[in-house]
């Protein structure tokens, strides 16, 4: 096991790394003080996991609840903070309750985002089960759910206690979710770190094949870059948005096709492309850098074109992006393969063309 | 205007309190960096004074919009939430909008937690319009929605940039209203304050006959006391509990006959004489403390008994109370006027008994 921290005063918190950790009662025991836990899990991961989870927490001396939520980002609705809510009320659980959010990426936005409103704030723990998840969303304290007129425009910052990733958890990650992890994966490389995309272009194909020593040095290697994005901007003031490489026009396509058609990680893959076409358009990088990240997504198994959708549809889309600033989009773009920027005032014809140049 | 500062590192912020506030466009001036702002009230406060804060905000710079809700505590729900989201939205409103909360404690609850969540958070100004938000609930960050499993269950703890409080908005405020804010004032007195208990004693008809002179001090000695309690516990870990002085019995109070059939403060200030007769039947205050309290309550025009509810489901509400640690209820009590102190553990007996002595 590795462990990592997120240092961010009194909100500091690890991040411990390995196989196995599922079952380590010494990773739960410190944050259960109050003496009960509600797991929140997924239907298709509660067979999987929750029992050894609710071994662990009842080792370590906690009451444990359990609360199942159906599958997919539709599941990113306040209909379900409202359920686990009434859950946790049913069952007496107080501001002292520990909630642990099992899953990947939506059910740590859903959860995170529960036990940032319950009671006006509990404390949770983030134990992610996809690579997405592990390498990008657990950390760092956001939490979201949807609102009709577009994706994550309600929630929190609001840090876990503890990250919990066990890389044998990805042994059962279905081939496709593995990909759109990989996507993330891939975002840190070219917005933060040029040493760590020539290390995934060695290695993609052992992370493809899980082996457990690349996967481990990926989760970690994010996990280091996110944890210093985050220390220095925790709540995106700044540095922390060029994280969101290939997002402002990933949340575009995954609004446009409908939540749950595209996976969020296959819509930031064609996003980036999209965001490195209008770079090259902008003159910040070359054709070349372009084809090289066009072909380091594809080897990850990721789609490097956008669906057929209206530019004027993905543009429109794109005017409510969180990022915007006094009404104006602000674009992540690509200086060089490995480091990003932040623009707004791009012209809409430029965006136009890049969009054109990347559908599917 | 005198203007109190609540001291939070650098969540800090001012309290303005004074007559004709509302058109002072100097004190929105530095809050709108973003230059565009929401101003959230109800249908009843609209007419009154939207068209002054509007023509304040906009001499200060801002692009304005309206979002008018409904009246009342069942305006404490997430399709309100929802709503205001979506007006924010379709306003192409960014992170760096600014809302304002115009109104009662209602709106303040609503707008604050909206602010809350809206993008992951922005900010917002306080504009208190009756007695009970300009002492109490304007103050202090407290943000929250009501789940149909308990009152106030889901939201946020959110500090204001700042604190308006034109004294001049309670000349039309109904007596009711005014007399449920009263109860709020003889809180901060009997759990904090002896003197100012004494003060009230002397002067509480003045208050209910809307002498300008005694509401401004009544307001700022209250804000004064809240600021300590907040800048010493802003997340409710101790001390600030005992605010909650009346609360749980109250709480109980109004989901019991149902949201709105009791105003708020009507409810605390039965609760208050409820907190009473257990603190006595605890041994802490003497029958003449009790009495004391009755008769300030009764001359600030509030009841002094709980409606005609089975002691058992009281009981049940006050289960859920968020103070609850480790599934035990915990008690706001009086050790003499002007002194409260948290306590767990109390005989169910006792409770039961003071429910049934202090009921219409």
């Amino acid at each position: 096991m590795e462990s990592l921290r997120v240092a961010l005063g009194e909100r500091s918190y690890p991040i411990h790394i390995g196989a196995g950790l599922l079952d380590a009662a010494d990773l739960y025991r410190p944050h259960l003080a109050g003496g009960s836990a509600a797991i929140v899990t997924s239907r298709s991961i509660a067979p999987l996991y929750i029992p050894r989870v609710r071994k662990a927490l009842e080792t370590a001396g906690a009451k444990v609840a359990e609360i199942v939520m159906e599958d997919g980002e539709q599941a990113k609705s306040w209909e379900q903070v409202d359920e686990i809510c009434g859950a946790l009320l049913r069952a007496r659980f107080g501001r002292d309750a520990l909630l642990v959010a099992l899953g990947g990426g939506v059910i740590g936005d859903l959860a995170g985002f529960s036990a940032a409103v319950y009671q006006r704030g509990i404390d949770f723990l983030q134990i992610p089960t996809t690579l997405l998840a592990q390498v990008d969303s657990s950390v760092g304290g956001k939490t979201a759910i949807n609102h009709a007129l577009g994706k994550n425009m309600v929630g929190a910052f609001h840090q876990p206690l503890a990250v919990i990733a066990d890389i044998a958890t990805l042994d059962t990650l279905p081939d496709r979710e593995l990909s759109a992890g990989l996507a993330e994966v891939v975002k840190y490389g070219l917005a933060l770190d040029a040493p760590f995309v020539a290390w995934l272009e060695k290695n993609v194909e052992k992370l493809r094949g899980r082996e457990r020593g690349a996967l481990e040095y990926a989760v970690r290697r994010c996990c280091e870059l996110k944890a210093r994005v985050v220390e220095a901007d925790e709540r995106e003031a700044g540095e922390r948005a060029l994280l969101n490489l290939g997002h402002t026009f990933g949340h575009a396509i995954e609004g446009g096709v409908g939540y749950g058609q595209w996976l969020h990680g296959e819509a930031v893959s064609a996003g980036m492309v999209l965001a490195g076409e209008l770079s090259r358009r902008l003159g910040l990088i070359s054709a070349a850098d372009v084809a090289r990240m066009r072909k380091l997504l594809e080897r990850a198994g990721l789609p490097i074109a956008g669906p057929k959708l209206r530019p004027e549809d993905m543009m429109d889309l794109m005017a409510v992006d969180k990022k915007a600033a006094q009404g104006k989009v602000r674009f992540v773009l690509l200086t060089s393969i490995g480091s990003a920027t932040l623009r707004a005032g791009i012209d809409a014809s430029l965006v136009r063309e890049a969009i054109v140049s990347a559908m599917q």
